[in-house]
């Protein structure tokens, strides 16, 4: 069912429920970043636990790396992004403040429905004044730091803007230590940073985000067929955690639009729902070439290639990259889950429900134990039951309202089941589990719960 | 069985099989951090993963947060980190080297056995001058960098220091969307970054680093006892995973050493083995009062306090914080974990062999398929029965040398578990299971072999 508005509906959601705070905002707030809550910070782990499993640890042919925020600058020069990671930014000679160039052009085609002639066009967002502005500046997309007891050239280092460098100046120690032979690929989960100058759409584009990485090295010859493999590994990774293939959609980037290391580039596509452009990029796979390890080579003087004993040929990989966006995820998963339905209430009619129809691998919070009342004697069963239940999951105890309410409050973040403890249970020694989506309930030994729910929360 | 010189024998090991590698070693490398391979990288996971499940979401009075990197600047104004985090730093007038004074005088220490009289008997230890040293100047540890198109003191801001505030800036979030009341805690495991005059001791010291951090608040009254029972708590967890209690011990730090917050800090220390100091700090308990919550509090306008609706009364709690460093802990626990003893050969001797004796929990492989022969017989069910325990957890598969040499090289970095694949195994459907500790072996039918590691592996 889709709801309309779902994305400005899951925002407020988020908010209020405490998946993502404002960063700071007790200080008014930082546009570059956002803190994630209890539950958000849940549902982040679990997408990042589903893509360890499906993609390092669940093959064979991959293993994990976790390198540093902050490598040595050489890095930064070799890969390009000292020299080419850059944006043309234009200046409202009036107000003073910058935009990219390139955002101001797609922002007036989105409204108008034709591309600006020219600048001259285009009228300020900040002061509205049109068409005053300077000639376009290269600006720097790295963040710059200084280690070291001065602040000179010296100290000057660079926080990543992607996690794939990491990788690939590791590659002969990876395939040393770890034995590996290509095909084979490193994945790695971390934070990377840039000067975005127009952050927004949420937790969709920030200065400081996290990456799902995977650097997959091939024989060049195969390159093309491996490619193709990762695009469906990838569209099948969100499918199977419950994404709408309505609304996932492939895009194939043209060349003129690729990264300059790209021979190939799929998009994944979700449809956020932004206000001027339906979709936005959920995650990319690009042929890479032998684009990095050559560069590196060329300026380390380090040989990273491959010596195959077998053929006796010695080449550089070529490499396919799928990167994933870990926030842009969790939030194509937060939207696609939203769903407004109908439950019954307790007067006989219906209220109209707000639930998150998360996977449950997915759902932050895997059970909701709630005894009927508070006395004692169904509080001991109900705390022992989900200290219990805590060995394994993350479990919430709610025992304060109406039961209907609980099960509102449960719906609405997603919790897959919900255990009530009543006085049958002092008899019976089980509970009734609730289903969040059918809203079926079972009744179901005390003893037998742990079991019962591993059948769909574990792997 | 303590081992000569472990601490040696773990760096170099987790160099040569790919736990650690240094970070832009193709580049000359980098002292303010270090790359983490495919096992190391395991292994971080694993300590990150027990200690979220034992300290978070184990626990009903727990939730989890993550929050960014990059704060706003008010925030490390109101902590007290822009004006008090630094050091006194002195250079050599000879070659304008600079150094921590605290640290050079504690090196004189521990080499003649007193303290100096002043700073002229204190030798350079780069170009060796004795005594010519400029006067103290007060040297910032936090790392800076700027955000938006200006670099200007509008996008100044700090890389954190510590994960502690952005758990502190957000009491009134989590309070208000997690309905939580003290005593209740906060965890949040992430990385944060010290700009470290003297950064050593393989990953003890790094000026980026990761951190596992608990703010618990409590009732001021109630303080005490929580600040015993988190110190309790921790102990107990390093000994859970295997730490030998003989090689950590309790450091109630006195007043002049604590931090400025702290009214009461223990710090728990392993032995590592340093040279000039053996013990060093592996994580510490601090009693932090209700400075945090009072300073952001002061500083922001929003009151940062709870209100206890049962009693009418309104106080800012106490926060006692158990703080981890993460790396520390991997490296106590590998250095624990090290153990050389004798192991039969294939003629009938013995060889001495090197084994990391790590919790099956923590062990970066859980298990290894190894393939008596490289057959298609053999590899096909071998692989498949690789490939069904890679659903759940990391698993090795070497079909490459002896089976002796196999096993050296299992033992040597932790795996719990060989499992192998030999012409019986297409008799009996079984395969020989072997214990990593003791050697004994097992024979296990093949559609047991999930239950059987299950025991040892879940929760």
């Amino acid at each position: 069912m889709s709801v309309e508005n779902a994305l400005d509906k899951v925002i407020s959601l988020a908010k209020r429920r405490g998946f993502v705070y404002q960063s700071g905002d007790i200080y008014g707030g930082s546009r570059s970043a956002w803190d994630y809550g209890p539950l958000g910070t849940e549902l982040k782990e679990n997408i990042k636990d589903q893509w360890w499993k499906t993609f390092v640890r669940g093959r064979g042919d991959m293993v994990g790396l976790d390198s540093a925020i902050i490598l040595p600058q050489q890095v930064w020069h070799a890969s390009g992004h000292v020299k080419t990671f850059s944006d043309p930014l234009v200046e409202c000679t009036q107000c003073h403040r910058r935009h990219r160039q390139d955002h101001l052009e797609e922002a007036f085609e989105d409204k108008k429905g034709r591309a600006a002639e020219s600048m001259a066009e285009i009228v300020c967002p900040d002061c509205g004044t049109r068409g005053q502005w300077t000639e376009p500046q290269q600006f720097s997309g790295l963040l710059k730091t200084y280690l070291g007891p001065v602040d000179n050239e010296e100290g000057l280092h660079y926080m990543r803007p992607e996690t794939a460098q990491g990788i690939f100046v590791n590659f002969n120690n990876v395939v040393t230590s770890a034995r590996k032979k290509p095909p084979f690929g490193i994945g790695q989960i971390g934070k990377a940073f840039r000067n975005e100058i127009t952050p927004g759409n949420f937790i969709f584009r920030t200065r400081e985000f996290e990456q799902m990485e995977i650097e997959y090295f091939t024989h060049p010859e195969d390159a093309p067929s491996w490619f193709d493999h990762w695009v469906e590994a990838c569209w099948d990774w969100f499918v199977g955690l419950g994404l709408n293939p309505e609304n996932l959609r492939r895009f194939d980037v043209p060349q003129e639009e690729r990264a300059h290391y790209s021979a190939a580039t799929i998009d994944l596509e979700y449809r956020f729902g932004f206000q001027g452009s339906e979709w936005g990029e959920l995650m990319g796979v690009a042929n890479r070439t032998d684009y990095d390890l050559g560069s590196h080579t060329e300026a380390s003087g380090q040989r990273l290639q491959y010596f195959d004993q077998g053929s006796g040929e010695r080449y550089t990989p070529y490499v396919i990259e799928p990167s994933f966006g870990l926030t842009r995820a969790m939030m194509a998963f937060l939207i696609d889950a939203y769903a407004e339905d109908e439950a019954p209430n307790t007067k006989g009619g219906v209220d109209v429900r707000t639930v998150l129809k998360l996977h449950p691998k997915l759902a932050p919070v895997k059970a909701a134990v709630l005894p009927l009342s508070k006395k004692p004697e169904l509080a001991e069963p109900a705390q022992r039951l989900a200290a219990e239940l805590r060995r394994e999951w993350n479990i919430d105890y709610d025992d304060a309202g109406a039961i209907g309410r609980r099960y509102r409050r449960q719906d609405e973040v997603g919790t897959p089941f919900c255990l009530t403890v009543d006085f049958d249970t002092l008899e019976d020694q089980a509970v009734t589990i609730r289903h969040r989506d059918e809203m079926t309930q079972e009744r179901v030994a005390l003893d037998q719960v742990t079991s019962y729910l591993a059948q769909y929360l574990v792997g």
